[in-house]
């Protein structure tokens, strides 16, 4: 919502009187100042928030993983987000944010490394409608960092690290900053009405196309699919997994508040309340169907679908979490819920191998509530949110795919049949996450 | 403190010459609105932080049951804050807050679902002496369901699953908010004059009351007491139990710290400040008297009793976090600690089974708490902080005794004996916590 | 940076005219009171996120050692930062910030307990240049217990409880604040045109240098070194350790951050939105050169390196995480991290058993970050920082290398043989942190 919600404000300040201002510069602080300090340190708070989801997928893959992976889905965690801080600010950010830099307009921006305003603001002329650069990247990195968080877990336990770090840079370069642009930096589907408030879409759907794509190119896991029978595979650390969807319940507080962009007026600070209230109970919602359906289906509750219900209900508000009543950002979580439960047997069926169900949770409840903000939000159109996925999912998956496939043929992407059964810490990386506790 | 300090600041308003505000009211956000922002973000903050004390619970929990009830214990956390935020929203709320729709008046509230504010207050007249509605109730949502998350640790190990989250939304949709509503709906307790700053009473020996209720109808673990001797169960994880005792403590920054409910001058966020540093040193206090107790009584260290130690002081601090000056807090918590290396062994004599240590952290610590704000704030009457402890308690406890009761005779709340030593993850939900570690 | 700051910022707002504040201050707070709530609450904030950073050291170091002993160092982390809130209090606060208190000018201050403002400001005069005493304090102190919780973790496994809990009552009551008043409290050092922005020389390489000290008197574990080899101990528990870097990434947003000490102006937020970006950049650079140099050394990535390679590009951004640009940011915490990679197998060559590696992450990389600054700031001067590094390590290496030789005569630092193969957990505490999953 970036662009436009920029546009609109200073819209709206063009239009105050600015009588006052002037008079009173000398002694006292403009407001506009004021509303600056508000939103930059809203998107400080926001941004950190954002960062510690990073540590909530590492614990989710970790704990959901088998023990002899843990130590590479740590790496492997910890790696994509120091590489993407790198690939985003050397290449993504102003990729993202063209402004009037398009090298095609609305389609590809510009090439350029981010730099920060200069110490103190000296001699710079600062938007002081908006925030400070360095918080605005500063927030904005987090989000492209998330999206290669989530292919991760979908890959687990079989990708070499070098390719998949590899395809992390090439991901948070490039892809999600050029599809994100035509969203947030004000590209053709911005133009053409798409909405999506904190990145149903942009964000969470990018990162499981690009799962996707990968797990249909590396195949299952050893063992996974046996004679039509799909063989569950347990996570050796429930507690982590739980954490880590807890630091991510946390973090979103941050991913769709910090998405209203601005809190320098009682309006945009009670909305960003909305959006914390409406993020809350979303993912209370998907927690609470995953509960129930799981109690109803199988007689017996899964914390695993209970936990990925919540990160589902979560994904399915963050398209529009300032819209809806609480009751109704309740339900649209719920039905993330419900479709979390109904599609993990789905890909297993379809022998798509989604170790921490990343697909489910980030690319089908992503494309789930990019839909309801029809429900809620007067403003969107389902033609045009549905043309928008279609957009970002064709371009994602394809790209990705490409990728995944020239990255199989060259260097290769799996392991060895050897070091995928004895695991890949030992064999790729020669640590174990947990060595007095392995199995005989 | 909410009611009485709402009228506190509204009165000081009123007595303020409105001068000048309106001739800059084009150009400027009034100072009002400056306040309202600085507020309202409080809240979110605070807010957030007192949601991750949900985890906080969750891995103390997880920590200190044995390995064989783990992801049960995790699953009714993550399933209690949800339906926890369902039911405060459904009926908790408004019930808590009547405003002047008393059904009884003082005793009993309104009903009726809570509603935010519109997209951006259009159309609302915010009360922008105070803070948005839907950052207040994001934030007394986080109160509600840490009530609940207090029951679940007492219960551990040995009550099934949905008697228990069926008591938790009764608990979190009526229980609490009813007794809330006596002091901070500025109920007959308010008006009585009884001071519980951020809910030593109100939360925490709540909690503790209806853990209290619920240990005695379930009874003690299988083995537990034999022939006179108490069998100590040790936690399986206790770096689990730490990092959530940690949680727990950074999440009391803004459980206490947000009770403060006002940031809007220099006096209240200095407040906060002081707020902030006594909840640290109550803390610090709680376990240092805990590692000395424990060293001097047993001429070992207990770990996890200066865990309980530093969570004693935390809430022994909660009642009155701000007028004591940074010794007072420090001895009012390490009463607490104090408190609790006795009182866990004095429960075990009368075959309570408390598995985490909740009552003597919640309830003994919530109790003394409650007493001590007498010695630091000049407005507290000791006959009132007795009598609103005594009614209170015997409110939930009677109450929550009935419903387990209930419960008990009707579905049964306990395990089978076999499902019990078996444990409840294999037998109530089908899946290990750490299914490679297991002992053989 | 504290001191000269506030002189700085108290001198600026003389120079302003003070008209128009007068006739408003009836109805609106004057600005310097917004001013004043924006900086206080971005040090409790930031307070907040260092307090944090226990908790992640506190995990780092459980998941480093062996199993057997995870209590004891759970133990002491929770303890030493509880003692070193009341040291810091009685002592440490005060000692460091003497104002006009010098008891030995610029050397040693003054000895009083530390004391907050009075509820709601009442009476007091407060400096609204600033910020309230106490979110000072609160910020403040967690810088303190941060120095103790770098001991912690090179000392493990070997060092009895209690000499270790009185060497660090002594570290952050005297030696912290005595040398960090020597630049923060505007000491000699500060006159001398240090410049140590956020600590990687005050704080990073003051507990650095205490533990070197230490582990030199100590002596290294039983079986590490043989017969010329270095015999690799693994931590017991990954997931913990890569949890705990993430807290301590987290954290050091707020370490940094705050250490700006004003948020009242564009200029002044803008600043910390650089310095979190910075922070953030340094450590993605210090992890990418261990992932990059462990694998080109060891044909095999090292996890706890890359950790370890994170935080060292944490603390060599410390000492100016303001001047950078986002490309200088990176190299030198790049920087950082290869000193790591390269500075522990040094340590293990010359016998210095440091269990963690936190002589060469804070210690190290503290002196790198602190030379580190001439590169990027034109007002240090290399031979200042220089003296600096060599004044603050030779007053905290000598002090604490006599008060652990006085321990190790008098009431002995090191656990016996027996115990120490047996483990601390079972020898000192009687309590296993896995007691389930231990090896037959």
């Amino acid at each position: 919502m970036k662009f436009a919600v920029k546009l609109g404000a200073a819209a709206a300040l063009i239009a105050l009187p600015s009588l006052g201002l002037a008079q009173e510069a000398d002694v006292t602080p403009p407001n506009q100042e004021i509303g600056f300090i508000f939103t930059t340190f809203m998107f400080l708070v926001a941004g950190f928030l954002v960062f510690w989801m990073a540590a909530g997928f590492a614990m989710l893959e970790a704990g959901l993983v088998r023990s002899k992976n843990v130590t590479m889905q740590l790496t492997k965690n910890i790696a994509l987000f120091a590489l993407a801080a790198i690939a985003y600010y050397v290449v993504g950010y102003n990729l993202m944010y063209p402004g009037d830099g398009w090298t095609i307009s609305g389609v590809i921006g510009a090439f350029s490394m981010a730099s920060l305003e200069p110490v103190g603001l000296a001699g710079a002329e600062p938007d002081l409608t908006y925030a400070s650069v360095g918080s605005d990247f500063f927030f904005q990195l987090m989000f492209c960092a998330t999206t290669a968080s989530i292919v991760s877990g979908t890959l687990a336990e079989r990708i070499k690290l070098w390719p998949f770090l590899f395809f992390v840079i090439l991901l948070t370069a490039f892809i999600y900053p050029i599809q994100a642009s035509w969203k947030w930096g004000g590209g053709f589907l911005d133009e053409a009405g798409f909405l999506d408030f904190a990145g149903s879409t942009v964000v969470h759907s990018v990162g499981g196309w690009a799962a996707l794509a990968g797990a249909l190119i590396l195949g299952p896991r050893i063992g996974k699919y046996k004679e039509g029978r799909t063989i569950p595979f347990m996570g050796s650390n429930l507690p982590l997994a739980t954490l880590g969807t807890f630091i991510l319940w946390l973090g979103w507080f941050g991913f769709n508040g910090g998405s209203q962009l601005y809190m320098d007026t009682a309006g945009n600070v009670a909305d960003i309340s909305r959006i914390f209230a409406n993020t809350n109970t979303a993912a209370a919602g998907g927690a609470v169907a995953a509960l129930l359906l799981t109690q109803l289906l199988y007689k017996k509750v899964d914390l695993t679908m209970v936990l990925n219900g919540a990160l589902a209900g979560l994904v399915s508000i963050t398209a529009e979490p300032l819209t809806p009543t609480l009751g109704s950002a309740t339900l649209i979580g719920a039905v993330g819920g419900v479709i979390v439960v109904f599609a993990v047997p789905f890909l297993d069926k379809l022998k798509i191998d989604d170790v921490v169900g990343a697909i489910p949770v980030h690319l089908m409840a992503g494309i789930w509530g990019t839909i309801a903000v029809v429900f809620t939000n007067g403003d969107a159109s389902l033609a045009t949110q549905l043309y928008s996925i279609v957009v970002v999912g064709a371009f994602v998956f394809v790209v990705s795919g490409i990728l995944w496939f020239i990255l199989k043929v060259t260097v290769g992407i799996r392991v060895s049949e050897e070091d995928e059964i004895n695991g890949l810490d030992m064999a790729e990386l020669g640590m174990e996450a947990y060595p007095e506790f392995s199995k005989g």
